[in-house]
């Protein structure tokens, strides 16, 4: 599936959601707009790379296939788009380490520090608009939320090279720093503004099924993508000591030597290539098709709480859209 | 006012609301608390650098000032901080250019991806508190001057080395940036959880005034200070670019030879020391001087705001901390 292909694909899945796609987008536009110049500029940057909009898109389907919908789920979707657009903004921060290995190569759009004012701002928006909805379940649940993200990054950040982390702890890093906003959409389109908690909870856990196999699809790809086709730059995990299940897969099926080869193409000084250098010591792509088949389950699992909902046009989009998370290659 | 001194009568001014500051720090350490050990970690770091909590104090002696107590004071002044806390927390973000300069011979904590997420965490933290409180008004209030900050943050960035820039526009940014917290602060303590608009608005008005004065104050001190009085790095806005008001002043106090030099003194590269080589090329101290003049007119109308309330203990401690504000030296 080419970019162009996905893009179709994407469109068509969310068919059912079109008219109220328009209107999530139509928010998001007015929230990002700010008088100040200096911050507009930025602004209409990141209006650019809004992407795929998975997230405000599950709002919507979640909402439509357990029949919960209202006049408010389009701002619902926005402001959860709006979280997601400040995590990729902070995401883009640099630490000390890859200011000095990135600097020189990389076209910065910003700074550092306007990246991080930047994604405060976006926050605020978000958490401004969901304090003028008429319930505050919204606001509630998305500051929970944006809490276990930065949590789960976090702990993320402090298992660096840690090629002894075990699955149930990579799973558990990637539910919070990804699933959870995931599970949070779904859940609220379920819920917003009260409803049913049971039905909620169940949604939610689709979602965190979903946004998990999300993450490992997206671990998969930093690997063996090529970046034309994934539209940004590849091998990053590897460059930033991350271990993610594929290369914990590949690890634990090597023997000491392959071990002490790839902790070397994560750490030694001037490989020019990590991500190279990774599959020349070991057999990368048995752990990656380990990952996948974890994804495959993973999805399974959130199509099983699907199937549970009465058919419709929506419920069957959103399976499309599991299934497209599965399959996407960008 | 030495350090101990200025503690001991910040103590003192503090003694009608002092058991409210008692319960609004434990609640923010319970706020701090997260079972994440690596998140633990950093927020004790950040429990120990929580400074004078003006901001907090400003929510409860507000409240006092003018009749206005609730049982939730003491957590809004705790969310004040916790937004106080974060917006320090990512100031301490370095951009590229500081990298390169500084990480060699600064002991820094963590890195700048680390700090990122934990003032994010302590956004999450703030707002998630302010969705539990009974009134909606502090998550409203705060959301929007998260957003203010941002904006301060921003255009404030896109100003270094304006050497041009008019008072006017300098108050404007420091309204935003730093006053707009010292602002709700005041109004939230007056109006929570709905209360008295106008009389809201006059707080508001107080806390702006008295926080422009810190900003102004602040600027000073970063030229004039010593690092040993101060317990911080001084000189950093000549270093970063930062044109604040005693040095608007001094530049448009100068002639055309003394404003290259002024010029040259924040931007010549393999300069040691800006803020000496800015002293040595105009005259600072009458710019420190006139900038400390405006800091003295911003406190007196903000007294003249806080002599429209009935005297009381609360009303005499708020003069004496507009007082302390003016004449602190840390």
């Amino acid at each position: 599936m080419g970019v162009k292909g996905s893009k179709a694909v994407l469109a068509e899945l969310l068919l059912p959601v079109a008219p109220e796609m328009e209107r999530m987008r139509a928010i998001l536009s007015a929230q990002i707009l700010e008088s100040s110049p200096a911050v507009s500029d930025m602004t209409d940057h990141v209006a650019r790379f809004q992407g795929k909009q998975l997230r405000g898109a599950l709002v919507l389907l979640s909402g439509e296939a357990t029949g919960n919908t209202t006049d408010e789920h389009a701002a619902v979707a926005a402001i959860v788009e709006l979280i997601h657009l400040a995590t990729l903004v902070h995401d883009d921060i640099l630490d000390g380490a890859e200011v000095r290995r990135r600097v020189a190569c990389v076209n910065q759009r910003w700074d550092n520090q306007i990246a991080v004012l930047l994604g405060d701002f976006l926050y605020a928006r978000a958490f401004a608009l969901s304090t003028q909805l008429s319930s505050r379940l919204c606001s509630r649940l998305l500051a929970d939320t944006t809490r276990t993200l930065c949590v789960g990054e976090i702990e993320q950040s402090t298992r660096r090279f840690d090629f002894e982390m075990s699955q149930a702890d990579y799973e558990k890093i990637a539910s919070q720093k990804t699933a959870s906003l995931y599970a949070a959409a779904c859940e609220l389109g379920a819920r917003y503004p009260g409803g049913n908690q049971e039905l909620g909870a169940r949604m939610a856990e689709a979602g965190r099924c979903l946004g998990l196999a999300f993450q490992i699809v997206d671990d998969c790809l930093d690997l063996t993508a090529r970046e034309e086709e994934l539209g940004k730059t590849v091998g990053t995990d590897v460059e930033d000591g991350k271990v993610t299940l594929p290369v914990l897969h590949a690890y634990r099926a090597s023997g000491e030597t392959a071990r002490a080869a790839i902790r070397d193409a994560y750490t030694q000084p001037d490989v020019s290539d990590r991500r190279a250098a990774l599959f020349a010591v070991c057999d990368v792509s048995a752990g990656v098709a380990e990952a996948e088949a974890r994804a495959r389950a993973l999805v399974d699992a959130a199509l099983e709480i699907l199937a549970t909902l009465p058919p419709s046009d929506a419920s069957r989009s959103m399976e499309g859209l599991f299934q497209f998370v599965l399959s996407r290659n960008q």
